[in-house]
C-alpha cells in the first residue's frame, strides 16, 4: 500500500479544524489508519478531540509519531490568495491554513506508517498521537490524551514530532529540546494620594518600575550547552489613571519569561518573590505575584535516539540538521514527561500567516525521512 | 455700612457656581460691590465669567483681593448631611459647596473692603478680581482677567489671595509662593514581536522602565530655604496588551513634577531630553516627550507685605503663620506675574469633599484680619 502524503494533506485542509473543532481531520485519519490495522480510539476530552492509534502489540518496542490537526484562525480570508481551506495545488505548492503546520506533517507520517506496517511489518509497535488543542492550551489535547494512555498502559520507547523546525531548507534543523515558558501576573498596591503630596500616598508605579528595573537588570543566564540564554519580557503595564494630579493606587504588569535548562520554573518564581520582598519592604507597597506555567524545558541530549533521526534526515536530503532547542512551545512539552522526544519536520516559512503553504516535494521526502526513521529504528 | 460676610457666603453657596458656570454668584457680587462705590466690569471670556471691581482712582496705590466663586462638583449628591447648595447654618456651621473653597474667603475680603470704603476711605484704591474658572485650567479665568487688566492700565501694588491656607486651625498658615507644576506626557515606540525572539524585538516597555527608573533615582533636590523637596510621581503606565506571547510596539506614561525654585520648567524638560536621548541611543526605540506647564514657581519672599499680613493675622488670631510654599495651584501662579501675592485664608480641611463646611466664626475673623490688612496698608 502506497499513501500518498500530499493527496493526505490536501484532503486534511479541506477539513476546517480550528482549534478546537473537528473538521472531520480525526475522522478521515481514523478511517485511514483502521484500513491499515491500526487500532484507533478517539479520546475527546471537554469538546476537544484526539485521536490515538496503535499498529502492533501494547507493551511492545514502540516507535511514537505526535502532531495536530487543529489549526489557527485564517485571519483575514480576504486576503488570502485562495482560499484557505482549498487545498489547491497550484505549480508544484500545495495552499492553504495547516499547510505547515501541520496537517503536511501529519499525512507525511500517517502515509509513512501506513506504508511501513503494509508492506514490511516490524516486530514492535507504532502509536500515533495525533490532537486538536496544540494551538490553544493543549490541556484537553495532548496532555489528557498522554494522561489517559499512561492509565491504559499505552507506552513508547520513543516519539518525533512532526512540527515544522526547518528555518529554511528541509533539513536544517531538529528540534532536541525546548525552553520553558511562564508568565507572572503582577499587581501592586500602594496607597492613594494628590501628586503634589507624595508622601502621604503610596505610589505603585514607582514599586512596580523599580521591581522591573531588577527583574531586568541582569540577563538570566548566558546559555547552556544546548540553550539559547533565557528571555525575559515585560509584556504590558496597565494602570488606566486619567488624572495627571493623583497618584494611583494599583498598577498591573504582565512579564513572560522563556528559560532553559539551568533554571526550573520553581526556582525563577523563588527569584522573583524574593525581590518583590525586597520592594514591599522598600516602598511599603503590597505585590501580589500570580505565576501560569506553560511548560518546564526539557532536553533530549544528544545519544541513540537523535543518531537515527540525524542519519535519516542527511540520507533523504543531503543536509546535517542543527540540533537546536530555540523557539515556542510544542505538545513535546507533555510528551518529555513519557518518552525520550524529538521534533523534526518542514520548513515553517508561513505558519500562522495569511497564505500558509509549502512545497509538495517537502511532504513527500519529509514522508520519506519518516520512513527511513521506522526502518532504522526497528532494524 | 456693615456687610455681614457669613450671610454672603450662605448667598454665594447658594448660587449653584460649579465650574465655568456663573450661577448668580458673580452677579450678586457685582450688586453689592456697585452699591459700595465699586467700578465694576465683567470680563467674561469663552463662557467663562469674571468679576473686575476697583474703588478709587487708577494708577494709585492698590491694595489686590483675588478669589473664585466657581467650585468643584457636588459629587455624590445623595451622600451630603445638608443640600450642597443650601447654605445652612447649624449650630454655628456654614454648610454647602464652597463653604472653605472659597466663597467664604471671597466674602469676608467684598465684606472688609465694603466696610472700610464706606467708613473710612482711604488714600488709594483697591482692587478686587474674582473668577470663575480657578477650579478649572483658569485660562479663561484668572490668566484672562490679568490679561485684560493689563491692557487696560489696571495695576495692583500687592495683592492677597483668599484661599484656605490653614491646615488646622486659624492664622497658622500663609502661603508665600508656590511649587511649579508640569507634566511630561511619553510615548515610547520600538519594535513589536513574539516575545520568545526578543532579539527581534525593541520592547518599549524595558526602554521606558529603564526611563523612569533613571527619573526617579534621585530626589531633584533636597529642598530650598524656602521650599520643599521638588516631587517627580510617575500618574499612569499604560500598554494595553492583551497577549503575553507578544513584545507591544508601543507603551505610554504620564509623570507629574512639582518644582521649586531651584528649577524652572523649561531646565526640567532639558534634563528629562537628556535621560531620553541615552534610552534611545542604549535601546533603539525612539521616545516621543509632550510637555505641558502648569505653572512654574514663585515665591514672595518675606519682606513688607508678607509682615503686613502676618501681623494682622497674629492681633486676630494670636497665631503666627508659618510661611509656606507647599501645596498645589492656585490662581496666585498668574497673579504673581503682576504684583507681589500672598494667600491667606481659612481652614482647608472640608475643601472638595462630601459635607464640606465651615465655623462661622472663622469667617467673621477672616473678614476681620483681611480688614486690618487694608487698615496697616494705607495707613
Amino acid at each position: 500500500m502506497t499513501l500518498d502524503p500530499v493527496q493526505l494533506t490536501a484532503d486534511l485542509i479541506r477539513c476546517p479544524s480550528v482549534t478546537p473543532v473537528e473538521g472531520g481531520a480525526l475522522v478521515l485519519l481514523e478511517r485511514v489508519l483502521s484500513a491499515a490495522g491500526f487500532a484507533c480510539t478517539r479520546v475527546d476530552r471537554n469538546g476537544t478531540p484526539n485521536l490515538f492509534a496503535r499498529w502492533g502489540a501494547k507493551g511492545a518496542k514502540t516507535f511514537g509519531f505526535n502532531g495536530h490537526t487543529d489549526v489557527v484562525p485564517v485571519g483575514d480570508a480576504a486576503a488570502w490568495t485562495q482560499e484557505p481551506f482549498s487545498g489547491a495545488v497550484i505549480e508544484g505548492v500545495l495552499w492553504g491554513r495547516g499547510a505547515t503546520d501541520m496537517k503536511s506533517g501529519v499525512a507525511a507520517f500517517v502515509a509513512a506508517a501506513v506504508d511501513f506496517v503494509t508492506t514490511t511489518p516490524p516486530e514492535g509497535a507504532i502509536i500515533l498521537t495525533i490532537t486538536g488543542d496544540e494551538e490553544g492550551p493543549g490541556k484537553d489535547g495532548a496532555l489528557a490524551l498522554l494522561d489517559w494512555m499512561k492509565a491504559e498502559g499505552e507506552a513508547m520507547s520513543v516519539c518525533l514530532v512532526g512540527e515544522p523546525t526547518c528555518p529554511e531548507t528541509l533539513g536544517d534543523m531538529m528540534k532536541i529540546g525546548r525552553r520553558g515558558s511562564m508568565t507572572f501576573y503582577l499587581e501592586v498596591e500602594g496607597v492613594q494620594g494628590h501628586s503634589a503630596y507624595p508622601h502621604r500616598a503610596k505610589n505603585p508605579l514607582h514599586a512596580l518600575v523599580e521591581l522591573l528595573g531588577r527583574m531586568t537588570a541582569e540577563p538570566l543566564d548566558r546559555g547552556t550547552e544546548h540553550f539559547e540564554p533565557s528571555t525575559l519580557q515585560i509584556t504590558t503595564i496597565d494602570c488606566g489613571n486619567p488624572a495627571n494630579n493623583v497618584i494611583p493606587a494599583k498598577a498591573r504588569a504582565t512579564v513572560n519569561i522563556r528559560f532553559n535548562d539551568a533554571h526550573s520554573s520553581a526556582k525563577i518564581e523563588d527569584w522573583a518573590r524574593g525581590l518583590i520582598a525586597e520592594i514591599e519592604a522598600e516602598t511599603g507597597t503590597r505585590v501580589s505575584l500570580c505565576t501560569e506555567v506553560s511548560g518546564e524545558s526539557f532536553l533530549t541530549p544528544p545519544g541513540d535516539f537523535v543518531e537515527l533521526v540525524s542519519r535519516a534526515v542527511v540520507s533523504e536530503t543531503g543536509v546535517v540538521p542543527v540540533l537546536s532547542t530555540s523557539g515556542g512551545t510544542s505538545d513535546a512539552r507533555f510528551v518529555k514527561d513519557h518518552c525520550p522526544v524529538l521534533e523534526f519536520g518542514l520548513v515553517g516559512k508561513t505558519m500562522h500567516q495569511v497564505d500558509e503553504r509549502i512545497e509538495v516535494a517537502q511532504i513527500t521526502r519529509l514522508k520519506a525521512i519518516y520512513a527511513r526513521c521506522l526502518r532504522d529504528f526497528f532494524a
